[in-house]
């Protein structure tokens, strides 16, 4: 397993370089919710960052850590959803073109969303290995530069950046809940918090029914990866060796949460703070829901910081309607 | 016609007395949004409000400034929406009882939030006169004081600190653009603009199913009140002799906006914003996205400041679905 290569230096310096290009975005709280958990919550609202994702964090850190000479061919990736319009948005204010290979069933909002942020749109079969042989192919050709979701220290540094601000805003937490994909944002967030406030307890939260996160993180190395079957679909994704050896190291915890209670968190969190969460966002809130008693006590009366990580919904196909 | 009697002066003491009450909420931007339109769109977001709506300004404001005498026998309004909840949540911080008297035909979802605020509900039928009527029995019972939802000075004055918010964080406007139903919000909004930047242009916006407050300000005389039918539910109120006079000598233009505009409006809010405002909220963005030809040249390179009045949506029965 590689050592851990992320540290606050090196967030320090992505929001540094990501400072005019991102936005610090707002803290939410909410007195109904408060009383219904008996803990303070500070929601970090990401669905208000730029491109509507955290994602737009790591793909500016990343794009503007390349040199001119590296970026000659413009940059690609492959994402079915945030990372691929992040990237398009890096590369625009870059003043570079940005290829994102994008699975057929991505959905309509997708790829208009990556389409107007003018970036070219290459499509491939809805298959992790496809995605992946259609980018290779591309930087093979064109000596584009690959700016990976998660598995890249530079995108991991941005990512944390979003804790930086957190601890700024709110610094008197006593709990962070992160939700984990592929683990980029649980990594970067998880750096930044331990290094500056050791004592805050840093929680992964994923889908029950896309657990690998979870069961890697107890056995120590990466489980086999299964296209996971969730409703939080940008939770789909699966750790990496650097994210697992990241999060093996810094992070207290990971719990998953039903599909029901990512629903229900959802609506709860577009009823009550008037933000249009993605499912993947409800899933650290879903854990809080449904949590079992001894977590129910833990956090009671405690500052909990939740990390919202993005707004990008298909308003025609709401889980609830 | 009585002369304006809310003062930036009133507005100024406003902000302190209800500064540690309600929220000072963000603005948000948008760069497509931007684009769209050829200006430089300031989103202030009231849907983030305490009770979800700027009404809590107002309400805090008015019952706050009431002797503990006159709070003997509590509070008491009538509202289908969300000044009944801005005064529940307004009595409860002061720790007097609170009444709303609300029609049978409110939605299940401000009854609860009227409710879970710790207010007596008192139903009435769905007609204004019955609404007022059982209101003012209710005070000849009790002696409750009675906060107005729009016609009351120290209910138009707490409205007003949205403005003095908004000019403070975005100092350089040429427009604001502001929903007008009873007129309290632009009321206020209009004081303590033209009192602070004269030169900005307020423009209240209402729909034109519900132009009672475009043909007063035309004609300078109140029309008769017919109850409207729009989407646009918070709007329904008619302007009064007080609001007429202030919007008379204050706004410089009011406009009006289809049903259709309006939905369209709120759709592009959620899906490019991420913010759940409500119908009402959309009116001022529809009016831009409506705007005849001469109004678009307008606005181009403006920077235009827009009133994000409230959130609270019944998430089952969206006007798109």
């Amino acid at each position: 397993m590689p050592d851990p290569d992320v540290t606050l230096a090196a967030i320090e310096r992505a929001r540094e370089r990501i400072a005019d290009r991102v936005r610090c975005t707002p803290i939410l709280h909410n007195e109904t919710l408060d009383t219904l958990l008996g803990a303070h919550l500070s929601f970090k609202c990401e669905c208000l960052q730029q491109t509507g994702a955290f994602k737009a964090r790591g793909a500016v850190n990343a794009v503007f850590s390349l040199s001119d000479d590296r970026l000659r061919a413009g940059v690609v990736t492959h994402s079915s959803g945030n990372h691929g319009a992040a990237v398009a948005y890096a590369a625009r204010l870059r003043g570079v073109p940005a290829t994102v290979v994008m699975p057929t069933n991505s959905s309509a909002a997708k790829f208009d969303a990556v389409r107007d942020l003018g970036a070219r749109i290459l499509t491939c079969e809805p298959t992790l290995t496809a995605r992946e042989a259609r980018a290779a192919q591309f930087v093979a050709e064109t000596g584009a530069a690959f700016v990976h979701p998660y598995d890249d220290p530079d995108v991991i540094a941005g990512q944390g950046t979003l804790a930086l601000e957190l601890l700024q805003q709110q610094p008197d937490l006593d709990w962070v809940l992160v939700p984990v994909g592929g683990g980029g944002l649980l990594s970067g967030v998880a750096t930044a918090v331990k290094a500056l406030r050791p004592q805050i307890r840093v929680i992964g939260v994923e889908p029950a029914r896309a657990d690998d996160a979870a069961r890697s993180f107890r056995l120590g190395s990466l489980v086999p990866y299964q296209v996971p079957d969730t409703i939080a679909d940008g939770l789909r994704g699966a750790l990496s060796e650097r994210t697992l050896a990241i999060i093996r190291q810094r992070v207290d915890e990971i719990v998953t949460v039903s599909e029901q209670g990512i629903v229900a968190a959802m609506r709860t969190l577009w009823e009550r703070l008037k933000v249009t969460v993605e499912a993947s966002s409800a899933v650290p809130f879903a854990a809080l829901l449904e949590a079992p008693p001894a977590m129910r006590e833990a956090i009671c009366g405690r500052r909990v910081g939740i990390v919202l990580t993005g707004g990008n919904v298909d308003l025609k196909t709401l889980p609830w309607s």
